[in-house]
């Protein structure tokens, strides 16, 4: 028995799909072959701009509907092969809106894998979220698969977040275990790219260093920047969500992580050096009421097992990825393959 | 400033409170002068019969309502200084119904810190569980606040559970942050005493042993009976939840273990002599289908904290409290003061 589900005519269903990785994974979908793509979304995140360069392909399909209403999803569902499952809440809106927050990442996830269920969708790829490793001095060296949470003295929305998501790939395992519902989860890292957005606290020293050197404003990095942050280009998630589906693992959570980690202090000197050159950055001491994600010691998140078990590695690093980012933002992006 | 609440002349509300650990705090309390406690129950898992033994109390009051009705609870806590949240799925209905168990240990938290919000209630505690330091053999030696979330390789409905707690806790975090409230978490070893139920997977071993070692059968054991369990007597968890309102601690998670943590071989000869002698137990071979929370070393559960932060330290060895759990079975359990 294997589980793969191969793109070529198949159709897809990405939850949460009018986003950063959403719009991305159509594209990889949509160039594989696949019969069609439904990107189903709520617009409380998603938007129309980050989706609009797909519009014109006749095999999309946008479907408004929200994953709280599991009448949406059944429809949504109807005679797809496989579904994506990314819609969230993140660390910051999670914060700002624990109700909705949980929701979304909890019972969202419970409907949206009672929807794969009854539509006997073969494979479902769950977005989880390197969270699951928690914050703190706790995680530090080698991130691999299996270790545990770390959540002691870590802001309550992140915890809340981190949870959200070992309990979604527990209901995923809970779904195969009951109903033998295929799934792949990948926990990905910070995502980056085409279409970034304000909403993740760790890209934020990407778009928000982009606006500031643009602005001719001083870059700004809080503490002394030696904090580990690690990042995946979106193009490269894309290509892990594809691969999640065609490959015959199933029952498996593996890490989806760039070709390595980077300090906060170089990420702000590289996208200042990409981005043209400017000032010097602004060390800024913490604010202990914003919600942050800190780590106190070096660690790099490890894709071995995701290549062992979906064939998959990151290809590309963040100079080329910050490049891409800086040039969809100057509007110079290629147009997509038809 | 103190987080102190006098038990004397005050109102509590146990949520979820016709149970066996809210039936022993409510006595508790009440010893303890209590203007008035309330018990709030669904009857979903609470029973009369838990409750029967203080009916005749008339500073008892009785409340059907469900933590699902947020109106429930907003009218419950009118006028309460402090809550005891305790209404909860457990592993073995969290697999049954994980839909319901998310319901409860998520959003009915939410709801009852929520309607604490609102009635200016003065001080929550929040029933977890050491199911927050997780299962597998990650879990072993001294386990301590601060520890990490084990969950590689558990049954998904155990992870469920685990998460939730972390989540309860966590909610708790964000409410005193943004509202104020204060609150002690208790993380409640597995509970046994007078008016034990069939519904937590460890105390399994306590009362199916009596139930067996009764009808003359032989008790069983899971494996060769080396893993280690920590339980806690009832009556020092209600001390425990007395003494969380009393303390002038606020913002803090503490175990609430028994003096020592015991093998299941040693517990199930200890039940079967204090039954009156019995058969050797039976070893049985672990059921993989069975949802079960396996350790792989010897842990033990320490109560250091709670002593130094709430001055609590259990009593009751494991002898004299299933002594007095068969009192209670056999009908000789003393009187409750008036």
């Amino acid at each position: 028995m294997t589980a793969a589900v191969p793109i070529q005519g198949n159709r897809f269903v990405i939850i949460g799909g009018a986003s950063l990785v959403g719009s991305a994974t159509a594209a990889e979908l949509l160039d594989a072959g696949a019969g069609e793509v439904v990107l189903f979304d709520n617009f409380a995140f998603g938007s129309e701009e980050a989706i609009a360069h797909l519009r014109d392909n006749p095999r999309l399909r946008l479907v408004r509907g929200d994953v709280m209403r599991l009448p949406d999803l059944l429809q949504a569902l109807e005679g797809a092969q496989g579904a994506l499952l990314l819609a969230a809440h993140m660390t910051l809106s999670m914060d700002r809106d624990p109700w909705g927050g949980l929701d979304v990442n909890v019972r969202g996830v419970q409907n949206a894998l009672e929807a794969c269920r009854v539509n006997k969708v073969r494979k479902a790829v769950f977005a989880s979220s390197n969270a699951v490793y928690g914050y703190g001095p706790g995680v530090k060296g080698d991130l691999v698969e299996g270790m545990p949470f770390h959540s002691a003295g870590s802001p309550p929305a992140a915890v809340i977040y981190g949870a959200t998501k070992i309990i979604g790939e527990a209901l995923c395992a809970d779904y195969r275990k009951k109903h033998g519902l295929d799934y792949v989860v990948l926990r990905y890292c910070t995502v980056y790219g085409e279409r970034q957005h304000y909403r993740a606290t760790n890209a934020l020293y990407i778009i928000e260093t982009l606006d500031k050197v643009r602005r001719g404003e001083r870059p700004q990095v809080l503490g002394d920047g030696s904090e580990t942050k690690h990042f995946v280009y979106v193009g490269d998630l894309a290509r892990a969500n594809r691969m999640a589906f065609e490959a015959a693992a199933t029952g498996v959570a593996v890490n989806a992580s760039g070709p390595a980690p980077v300090t906060t202090l170089e990420l702000v000197r590289l996208v200042t050096k990409m981005a043209g050159g400017g000032p010097e950055p602004e060390f800024i001491p913490e604010d202990p009421g914003r919600v942050r994600l800190t780590t106190g010691g070096a660690f790099d998140i490890r894709h071995d097992a995701a290549e062992r078990l979906i064939g998959w590695t990151p290809r590309v690093g963040m100079e080329e990825g910050i490049r891409r980012l800086i040039a969809w933002r100057d509007g110079n992006e290629p147009k997509p393959a038809r």
